[in-house]
């Protein structure tokens, strides 16, 4: 996974070819729709219709419900058979209970089995499936996207291989994947509903369209519209807008609608409810003097959250570093999934030590006990506490509660952290909303213990709710390891209640508080350990530490058109390099900048210029190159070109863009058109191969390619983005992270000098940084800030400026 | 409070002159605090203890923290007067019962003295008290700060001012005033805490906590710190920035946390819960067939919230338009609210009309019995109805409770719309809550007649809440009115139950895309009323309609200092101006852009020059005015100047933006020197006022100015924001919305040909808009756009551009 300097380039590069690409194509696939359409001439009504059709299918409500419902039907669908796993190895568990041995295999080899097969999978289905996925979500919504993790193979094998690893029991949780899994959709019903509406083809909105797609995925898996929304907001986006907001909401919410309305049809609810729906009093949910204790535990939990970060980082870079040293474990990518999976199974093997620490529960049943409304440590007191199955695995003969809930604490500690470096779709939310539900139970269940008589307040008897300790500690730890403030309402919307909001809010704002000053969220350690291609915030400190001037750190070898240029220039120019626009320039001693051309546009006007070529010059071109295809539905068509094929003259809808990257890998354009599936039969006129008139050829090339290109016919963006070379590396960083920029020029007094992409921008920034890699600012940190604009009025002395004209 | 071109040219002009000075003045005075601590030399000690000090005043939270809790006290307050003075209101009424006259006298009086004196007081203390105050806070975030709005007069006049209006149980609300109130609260504790901390002194930064100030002010009216939080962002920004979505969390959750807390301690509440808890059964909230009555609940809503800011709308207007032609009633403002309220409260007289809509309830009242989780239609179920004294103001021996309900929506509807418009500090939010709340009590109750025995889900009967339906009601119609989503968390805290999420969001969403179909916001109806500096988005349709370019509507007539400037320009500069930047060219001739200087460093560049004239040519200066001041605290301190007054030279930290701003208003400066409270005794050399020596000092000073100035020690900014002359008008939008720019400077490759302010651009948008003023565009229609970045590439053809390279 990891991409270093010169493959990042490659990777990028790659991705803008690709994106011209699909912009030729779509071009040209929306003009031969409107052809067919218009050469159909079904009358006005059929072209009404189809254009009304076209606005609906256009409006975002469609899309965006369209997104909910797909999340989930998707998200129910994986409960389902993760029930129905989790119940065959309960039945084969019990089945095989004659002898002790027996039922270990059975549950080791179970969970076992169903790993590998999970790792296998994704492995070898999409390497991209692996990992939470919320990383690389959140580096292509900063602009660099990551093309190969949005394809319809990384959804089915991510699907797929999750549901396996969320069967096997492992400690690891469905919601970073899932909102991986919301991206990935978004991105291909964008690519479906490009087919039908123009507006889908647009790239900035599609890309807004991801963080829609994270809200749907964390709300199909909490049923927590407003919490899915934000926490998309909080995870991904650095700046909001406004736009976003909504669309996350409205598809948000119908998404957990339709999670929550499943069960309701499949019988197995009576009706719409919180997910974990959790039943305390309303009329005095807390007294005062616990508030002290909630906020204490927020304290912990930032301490702990911390920490598990740490503890994943150390872990993740351990099996990275072993990895590079051993290639056999590199290449076996099941053994250290099976090797972690049998270690795990084996602690939590209900007759071993499993017992002292709830080893049959899932998680989903861990969550339902510790959400539960009764008071384990004074058992006496409910009558049915016995015939509860979840209550009962909590009380031990041997150990009272305490120990079993601080072992399960430790135990699944690690046990999580290491879980979540494995080579399987795997997320880090809900293990740790698990482990902080454990430490607020415990809690709780300690103060019970403490003030077994509650609180008298007015004649009233208040006995203490070990269930809101849980509830608190959850949404706190999970705060403390995301640094995000929605887990708090992820948590109200999940249990239903609402009456702990202050108590929450405290906690989890005061877990941010101290986990944000002592590491990173565990979304940008997973960005620092892939080194994915982020643009980090920059570290805190003194502004004065990026003392440096865009000039200092931009590309000075820019390539650019000139108002002279030929059309060779041109040919040359889009060979030697994949930059989706070019600047134009007055002339190569001026550098004046006059605006930027699109690649594609460049393309188009070299097909034109051949398209007028041959219709003037039919007659005194050389020599024809003549290949006939029969095309697939029928038709026949006609492809003439030069040879060698600089230019190629077509009347067949193969964009132009994909004949020229034939030649640049020096493919023959024979052999290109008879691997297309779409022809059938294909004759060509062999008298051209003759070396002489290839000669000839050349030579009528020659001629016309140093002809000047006009740009008349070509559409020039007249105001590219630019910036000034003393723009500071901060003003830079501001811009590029507000604009949501991907490249900028940078002039001087109106002279081209330079240009800045966000590579150039990350490695300028990384340098300014501590050796041992991007130091991620944590969020809170904004907080000693001067605010943004302030960085916008950096100034230097005037003689500096005075030196810099009068050397030039 | 229309303000036409002109005044607003002045408007933003002054405040650029009065930040200019605040600025010089801060900058002053910190230097003076530090000569005074290095001065004392009390040791490292006490300096460092003095820098940890500063640094803990400079942390965010220790302000947030403060910020919250005097919004809390202050809210508190409001609420207890307010309480005391509705008992009162009672008292009196319930004393005068021996005769219906003497009781209605008593009535309307209390109402009527209450408003005259609350509109008087708004109006005499300071007028911008008036209104919600949420346009102008929208507006000032936007960038053009409407600084009068922001003083501790405002805050006092509309504090006290608005506790009367809600005693005197006029149907307005306290939210948008409280919005108001914590900006201004924000923005004053900038101001207090900037006298400990330099980093209070950052105007982008203080500008950020005024959004912090909006989310305060709405948790501590509801105690919704979530809600808040997220309304604030709503309402005031169109870009949200991270940073101030925690601020704002932080700060609310405090303030709401206060809030609470303080009736805790005033023994009237028990512990923390919500504002009007609700206590509808958990196990079932709702059952599915209900879900289509909520969504038609929200689109009914939604035309409700639309015809709400119509009706609004029609009104101001109307009262404008005859303030303007009758100078009567403009004069005599306490007319129009005398009148109004003497209206409402005799409609509202109990034992008159007021007894079909329930005259007698405040609106916190009706909000309990509405929200009551009784069913009020069925009266026989519950035993202890009658003994509610709320409840049985709803039932009445002629009207059953549908005609009540009816009668009390309709009266409400247009006498909140009326009660908004008057000169008094009034929101919106509340009253539109009270009658969604009554619309969906009186659809609950008529379900629940039509269904009397509720649903039978699985054996178990679940009766029909009809308290549900008010809370969803009120949460739609407030969600139509203020196009927000966020008042459905506002609803889910202000009741303290969360199991209706999806009824709510789902009624919000729908009366959110009705109402914004139709109308603008209440808020975006107000500032098009006010005709306030607001910089609207671009309104929706083709985006060929904004074909124009900023060198369309750039300012052309730049003001700028260049190389060769002498002090003589810059004076004169200075002074024909008020400009916070000025651009610096290289020369009149190239006008090539070298960057930015501001005010403030070039005043400082002439007392320096001054300052080096008096120590090198202290016996060549033709003469001096001297003045001796006696100043209060004891010191002895001399001020020497040359006259007439274009320098001064100054031991007295006196900032010299002042003294300058005496010049231009052509004050004396003796007399100014006089006037100042510092100073008891002052003595001058009268010597000097003779003619000769005048002429001597103007030749003398003539010499001094033509030289050319030396910008070595000046602070320039070398890369101030530029735009090329063919940027469009979309582009120049979104860069001046995101980047939240003031003024940026146009350039034509290189040469400096124009600039653009906040005020350029709302004039071109405006020229684009339709005749009928600024046409507003709803939040939603967003969903109709192609994205931001779709904005930026405009093209156009080459040809143009040729053109206009070959005319230059």
């Amino acid at each position: 996974m990891a991409v270093d300097g010169t493959d990042e380039n490659n990777l990028e590069q790659g991705i803008y070819t690709k994106d011209a690409a699909r912009l030729g194509k779509n071009g040209r696939r929306r003009r031969s729709l409107s052809d067919l359409s218009s050469s159909q001439k079904c009358g006005a009504w059929a072209s009404h219709f189809q254009r009304l059709f076209v606005s609906f299918i256009g409006a975002d409500w469609i899309y965006l419900m369209l997104l909910g419902f797909i999340m989930a039907v998707l998200s129910f669908t994986v409960d389902i058979f993760v029930d129905l796993f989790t119940e065959a190895h309960s039945w084969i568990y019990n089945l095989a209970d004659s002898h002790v041995v027996l039922q270990y295999l059975a549950w080791v080899t179970y969970s076992l089995f169903l790993m590998c097969f999970a790792a296998g999978f994704a492995n070898m289905m999409s390497i991209q499936a692996t990992g939470s996925g919320i990383p690389e979500t959140k580096t292509s919504l900063r602009g660099v996207m990551l093309q190969e993790y949005f394809t319809f193979r990384t959804l089915v094998s991510k699907v797929i291989s999750l549901t396996c690893v969320l069967g096997s029991e492992l400690p690891v949780g469905k919601e970073g994947p899932f909102v991986h899994v919301g991206s990935v959709c978004a991105a291909l019903l964008c690519r479906f509903m490009s087919l039908f509406s123009g507006i889908y083809k647009n790239k900035a909105r599609n890309e807004e369209m991801l963080t829609v797609g994270c809200a749907v995925g964390i709300s199909c898996c909490f049923a927590a519209p407003i919490g899915g929304a934000l926490f998309s907001l909080e995870v991904t986006s650095m700046f909001f807008v406004a736009r976003n907001y909504w669309r996350g909401f409205l598809s948000a919410t119908f998404g957990a609608f339709i999670f929550r309305l499943l069960p309701v049809w499949n019988r197995q609810e009576e009706t719409l409810t919180a997910l974990y729906a959790t039943k305390y009093r309303l009329d005095f949910p807390f007294d005062l003097y616990e508030l002290p204790i909630f906020a204490a535990m927020g304290i912990l939990c930032g301490f702990g959250g911390a920490f598990f970060v740490y503890l994943y980082g150390k872990i993740s870079l351990f099996v990275k570093k072993q990895k590079a040293k051993n290639s056999f474990l590199m290449k076996n990518c099941f053994l250290y999934s099976a090797l972690v999976s049998v270690l795990i199974s084996t602690l939590t093997f209900p007759p071993g030590f499993g017992q002292f620490m709830g080893g049959r529960l899932t998680k989903k049943d861990s969550l339902i006990s510790f959400f539960d409304n009764r008071t384990w440590s004074n058992h006496g007191i409910v009558a049915d506490f016995d015939n509860d199955d979840h209550l009962a695995t909590w009380k031990h003969p041997q150990a009272n509660v305490f120990i079993i809930l601080s072992v399960f604490i430790i135990m699944k500690f690690w046990m999580s952290a290491l879980s979540i470096t494995l080579p399987i779709p795997c997320g880090s939310f809900v293990p740790i909303f698990v482990i902080g539900a454990a430490f607020g139970r415990l809690v709780g269940e300690g103060l019970a213990t403490l003030f077994p008589d509650g609180f008298n307040v007015d004649g009233h008897i208040y006995h203490i709710v070990p269930g809101a300790y849980a509830v608190i500690g959850a949404a706190a730890l999970a705060a403390g390891v995301t640094h995000t403030i929605s887990t708090g309402v992820i948590m109200m919307e999940l249990t239903g209640q609402i009456n702990y909001t202050l108590p929450i809010l405290i906690s989890v704002i005061l877990a941010n508080m101290v986990s944000q000053s002592l590491q990173p969220s565990i979304y940008d350690t997973a960005i620092r350990i892939k080194k994915l291609p982020y643009l980090p915030m920059l570290s805190w400190g003194h502004r004065e530490k990026y003392n440096i001037y865009v000039e200092d750190f931009m590309k000075r070898d820019v390539r650019y058109i000139t108002l002279n240029s030929t059309y060779r220039d041109i040919i040359k120019i889009l060979r030697s390099g994949n930059l989706k626009t070019l600047p134009l320039v007055k002339s190569a001693e001026s550098m004046l900048l006059l605006g930027s051309v699109e690649r594609v546009q460049l393309l188009g006007l070299l097909t034109q210029r051949m398209q007028h070529l041959r219709e003037d010059n039919a007659s005194t071109m050389p020599v024809r190159y003549k290949v006939r295809f029969q095309v697939r539905h029928g038709e026949y068509e006609c492809v003439y070109m030069v040879k060698p094929l600089k230019f190629c003259i077509m009347m067949w809808p193969v964009d132009e863009e994909e004949i020229t990257s034939v030649y640049d890998s020096g493919l023959n354009l024979k052999k290109f058109f008879c691997s297309r599936p779409e022809i059938e039969a294909m004759e060509d006129d062999s008298d051209a191969e003759d070396d002489t008139i290839l000669l000839e050829i050349e030579e009528w090339e020659e001629q016309q390619l140093v002809e000047q290109v006009t740009f008349s016919s070509c559409k020039i963006d007249p105001a590219p983005f630019q910036l000034v070379e003393h723009t500071s590396l901060h003003k830079t960083h501001t811009m590029f992270s507000v604009l949501n920029l991907d490249y900028a020029y940078v002039t001087s007094i109106g002279r081209l000098i330079g240009a800045v992409s966000l590579k150039e921008l990350r490695e300028a920034i990384e340098g300014c940084t501590p050796a041992d890699g991007v130091r991620l600012r944590p969020v809170l940190s904004t907080f000693r800030d001067r605010g943004v604009r302030g960085t916008m009025t950096e100034t230097i002395a005037l003689h500096q400026l005075l030196e810099h004209q009068i050397s030039r």
